[in-house]
């Protein structure tokens, strides 16, 4: 066989696209992109898909802050159940937060306190740390992870994927909720959560059961004193006092009136694929350079009150 | 010419390298990694930098507080020298931190008080928001980034680059340290500065001054209250109380006896290499899946007090 362009153009696409060392991915950036907050005052009722009541976990501390999560019953089933276990049993009434681990996690439950575990409370769930591709329609990111060869988007919840394993999971992003857990096998039930409250901590990404995500009160949790003892955890016997959380309830058990409502940006909508477009290309009057790419924790899908 | 199977490879190639909607890279875990604690735990005092004292910016707060900085005058030296004769001047003695923003940054100096700049400072520095490439001696990190096409570490700092353009920047990182400035064409003085105190914000990359990281003492800029003004500004009228800051000195113009000393551990040292890969690999007992890549911010230059 004659050695020809084709094997001249197979050289120059090696040297481009080797595997060690060179990735032919470049920024892109687009000038005058339409700022997110332009983006999302533009959007009409018809983008935003609110969050049914069932998935919002309503945490109110004794200090009178209120934390709002939003669950992701498609990602860890067994997990989200227990925790609407967990509310409906009134099972954290007189639990706290009791770590608070600088660029890490604000975590919260009972702790080292012994309480029995109530009805409807899967004792050894599964490991619910990524599940199955197919059927999630997605949309792409725009730019390369660090962490997985594909990120993006579907329903409303960010998503990284490896096409080839077919599974996807939810990231460690800021204000990310994941079941603390003990060593494998343990997977935790879901009685201890925690949140992120510093640069997204990918590593955890496919090692835990990622729950959902803080929608509002984030910084009654990230604003804490940090706990002095190892990983953050609050030293009672050095005066550290973890903070004591009143209750812990589901929207839709609270009466109608008082239910908090949030709404999404439906990630499968032109305006989110503008919006995305604007995180990657930050302007307007501030910026003098357009990035040309983001992370996936760094466009967040909106959400928002619903009136 | 005939067709062959170089034209064959040139369309797998091409396949699997296009540039549009698919990437190449895929995580390579490592099974087995030592984990970074173990790494450190084995170095020894060659494997570690002094950070030299004219480049440590001390902050004590008048709730006696301590935050030190290290600056970065290889990326920024105009901007660090004025930061340095800000710190001779005395001109931070009646600063505040003003400005908290959850998953952003905490922001400290004078704000709106007109406070005369002191002599030795340049009061139109240059946009010291890249540096040329050429000269670092670079170890690249072990995963694609959503932002630039490579990135890597220098010189004990972390560092993002576009070999096209010939030019490399400090990333927005948790902790990284940059100059507020006012729009296009002010660059700031580097009297009014930040920190990072949330998931990097890599879309500042290019369009502000970095000057350094914290290295100690992040909690006493994390773990403030967020401002409920925009932008997380403090709200006096609100009774929101900027924090006051009691004096920001060099730490060379302290007394040797004082003075805090920091080493940082070398990047071109085969150790460095073993933390990246320990990062990029967490395993030990408590992770049963190694990621197999880190992104640049979740594998930050080890620093640590130096006895």
């Amino acid at each position: 066989m004659r050695l020809g362009i084709g094997v001249v153009v197979a050289g120059l696409l090696l040297a481009s696209c080797s595997y060690q060392g060179q990735r032919p991915w470049r920024p892109m950036p687009v000038q005058g992109a339409t700022e997110p907050s332009e983006v999302i005052a533009a959007t009409t009722p018809a983008d935003w898909q609110e969050v049914p009541a069932e998935d919002l976990l309503v945490m109110d501390l004794a200090d009178n802050s209120r934390i709002v999560i939003q669950l992701a019953p498609e990602f860890a089933p067994v997990h989200v159940a227990n925790i609407r276990a967990f509310a409906r049993a009134g099972w954290w009434n007189d639990a706290t937060i009791y770590r608070v681990q600088d660029n890490y996690v604000a975590q919260w439950g009972n702790g080292d306190a012994e309480v029995p575990l109530p009805q409807g409370v899967e004792r050894t769930p599964p490991a619910e740390y990524e599940r199955p591709l197919s059927g999630l329609p997605s949309v792409p990111s725009r730019a390369p992870d660090s962490y997985a060869a594909e990120t993006g988007y579907a329903n409303g919840w960010p998503l990284a994927w490896d096409d080839l394993e077919g599974t996807t999971w939810l990231p460690h992003c800021y204000a990310t909720v994941g079941v603390g857990r003990d060593l494998a096998p343990d997977t935790g039930t879901g009685g201890e959560l925690y949140a992120v409250i510093g640069h997204g901590p990918r590593h955890l990404d496919r090692n835990i059961a990622n729950v959902g995500r803080v929608v509002e009160g984030m910084s009654a949790l990230s604003a804490r004193p940090r706990g002095t003892g190892n990983l953050g955890f609050y030293q009672t016997d050095r005066g550290e006092r973890p903070i004591p959380i009143r209750a812990i309830r589901i929207a839709a058990d609270m009466p109608a009136a008082q239910r908090p409502r949030f709404e999404y940006l439906k990630t499968d909508s032109a305006a989110f694929g503008l919006y995305l477009t604007g995180r990657a290309n930050r302007g307007g009057t501030f910026f003098n350079r357009p990035a040309g790419g983001v992370d996936i924790c760094n466009a967040p899908v909106p959400v928002r009150r619903k009136s």
